[in-house]
Order: structure tokens, then sequence, then C-alpha cells
């Protein structure tokens, strides 16, 4: 198994227990996950900010507009770092202080890249729409050159990452074994899709088309 | 209506329309959802976790080990940023361009304090867990002084927030208005709550307390 190779900022300090050290880990996560939190710094300051993305072998790609501040500043070649998080569940404990969270979170640092050329641009762009929405890219209307002008498309590599994954049952102190009275376990918290709502000016009657009906999770 | 007295970095310089502007908007974010991803600056690298919080009135809690060294940055006084999001829906437009997601978001920026006396350590603390797990308060053993001495608690003020809010139908292009053979329309995303699932070592029988079987949205 490829290990995630850690640099000192992608390797855990703490509950090392919940480290994953391989790729395949890594990549569970992103393919899970719907959106990323991307973190950079503009004038001293951390900036965060959800942001869909989507996954080709090593590489993450995003994108905006290219009147967006925020992805500029990302495609100036300066560090970034994008969370991928999925809530699992509550986890009630018999002392409030091992109350916790099951999740899986991968964080990668890196530095993002403007894509230049408009055949990686449009890769990335159908790696992004494939992510969140599998099968539009098929289905829908191309991208023109217009709106191709329009639009930014970052790339990140996953070289430099971590992946912490907390599972199963509560964590408890000794004192609390025999504390019967006191409930302990997990609720269960999952992300689902409800049924489609087409667009109002979607002829009654239309079909659903397959791509749609069999979003992910569904 | 008190409004959100936005500064530069909290002013949203794109999609205006999606912003929000009054504080009720940023709180019902903020309680709406269950974690936060909390961004900060390390070594001149942005850094974004994700970690439980909860608000009392204008003020956001955290809570982490001592021995984190995140924890322990954003305690001295360092800028943070704190975003909340709620992915509401995937939004399939009649073109690529304009596929888009149902979101809710909330940015906070400012400095963090690190709370030192007991009383306000154990307030926070309060805040944090009933935001996750209401009633677990009341219900599951106290944190002790050996425990509350190994916690950081952090607070934050919400005085600088934006909100950013997407929802609806798709947005078309003129071209696109007599496409009928695209589909078009919102496949909803919530986040829902499973059957609690009791610890092992929990007696078979135990009644499954309220404030469990009433966790948020379910």
């Amino acid at each position: 198994m490829t290990t995630l190779s850690p640099t000192p900022r992608s390797t855990l300090t703490r509950k090392k227990n919940r480290a994953a050290t391989d790729r395949q880990a890594l990549y569970d996560v992103l393919d899970a996950a719907l959106i990323c939190h991307l973190g950079l710094v503009l004038n001293g300051s951390p900036v965060v900010l959800p942001t869909g993305y989507g996954r080709d072998g090593d590489t993450l790609y995003f994108h905006g507009s290219t009147g967006s501040g925020n992805l500029r500043a990302a495609a100036e070649g300066i560090d970034v770092c994008v969370t991928v998080t999925l809530l699992d569940g509550i986890v009630y404990a018999r002392s409030l202080n091992n109350h916790s969270m099951n999740y899986r979170c991968a964080v990668v640092h890196g530095t993002a890249k403007l894509t230049t050329s408009a055949a990686e641009k449009m890769h990335g762009l159908k790696v992004v729409t494939e992510h969140l929405a599998p099968g539009s890219w098929e289905h829908a209307r191309a991208v023109n050159d217009k709106e191709l002008a329009a639009v930014a498309v970052l790339s990140l590599d996953l070289g430099e990452a971590s992946v912490k994954i907390r599972a199963g049952e509560p964590g408890e102190e000794p004192e609390d074994e025999h504390s019967d009275h006191i409930w302990a376990g997990v609720v269960p918290v999952q992300t689902t899709f409800g049924a489609p709502v087409p667009a109002s000016y979607v002829p009654i009657g239309s079909p659903l088309p397959a791509h749609v009906s069999r979003a992910p999770g569904r």
C-alpha cells in the first residue's frame, strides 16, 4: 500500500491511533464527500470557504469565477489547505469529557496551480462536475468558449495529506464502568438525498434522467 | 433587525444577492449545523480543521486538548476564521456552467480568546456539549477537576461575520430556455440521524433517554 509520505505539518501529533496512513483511505474520504473547505491566507488572515471539488488520481480540482479574489489568491501559488470532513456519528459517553464525534477527515496541504490550457481547464471542470453531479457532463449543455474564459480552474497535488478517522464505541474511564444509569452509544449521522425537484420550467411529465435518479448515496 | 456590521474581509465581493445581512440569519446557520471548520495560520501556512462548537448569544465556544498545537496557536490571540456550511442541494441546470449547490454558509473572522476562569471554561464546555448532544450536560457524569485542567476552551466573538445563502431553482441562460430535453432541478441534500446504537457495555434493556431519542433533526 502506498503511504501518505507525511511531512511535519501533515503528521498528526495527537490521537495518532486515528491516523490512516494509506492512500486508499485518502481517496475514500475525498470520493465520499460532496464539498471541501478551502483555507488560504489573505492579508495575513486565514480565510476558509466551502467549495466543490473533484479528484482525478492524485490531483484535486476546484473551480470558481475569475472574478473571485480568493480563487485569484489561491492561483498565485500561495499555500492552501483543503479539508474534507464526513461526520458519521455523535458519540455519547458516560462522562461528558468522553463525548465525541465519529468522523472521517482528510487534510491536504499544498500549492494550488492555475490550469492554463483549455484542454486542462475543461478536464478539471469535468472532474469537478462528475464528482458533484455524475452524468451531467454528458447530459447538460457543454461549456462554451465564453463560459470557459470566465472560469478559473485550480489543481492541487495530493502529495501532502493526512487522514484521521474516529469510529466505533465511546471511550470511557474506569470510574464510569459501573454507571449503568448513564446511557452510552452512538447516534449515526448521514448525508441523504431527497426526491429530485424539477425546475418550474421543466415540462410536466419530463422523465427523470437515470444519472439524477442514481445520484450518489441514493 | 441588527445588521452584521461587515468589515472589508467579511463583505461579499461577488454574488452579493446571496448575502444575508441580519444577525438572525447568522444564528440560524450556526445553530443548525453540527460542526465547523476552524482556519488559522501556522508557520505561514493555512490549517483548516473540523471541530465541534456551540453558540451562546454573540459568542462561539470551542474546545480541545491543552496538548493540541492548533488550539494552543488559536489561543495565543492569532486571527482565526470559522466557517459553518450546510449543504442543502445539488443544482442541476441545463448548462454545465450553471450547475451549482444550494447551501447556507456562515464565515466568522476574529481573534479567539482562551477562557481562563474555571466558571467560564465550564460554561463554554456546557455550550459546546449542548450544541452537539443536547441533554447530555444533565445526564452524563460531570467534568471533574482533572478533566477540566486538561481541556482548553476558546471563545470567539461573532462581531465580524458574513452569511451567504443559495436556495431555489437553477439559474439558466436565455439560449437554454427551450432545451426541454435537458433536465433541470434540485436534488435536496440533508443531514439525517440513524437509530441510536447503544455501546456494547450498556445493559440490554436499558431505556433510551429522551434527550438521545430527541436528538436534533429527528
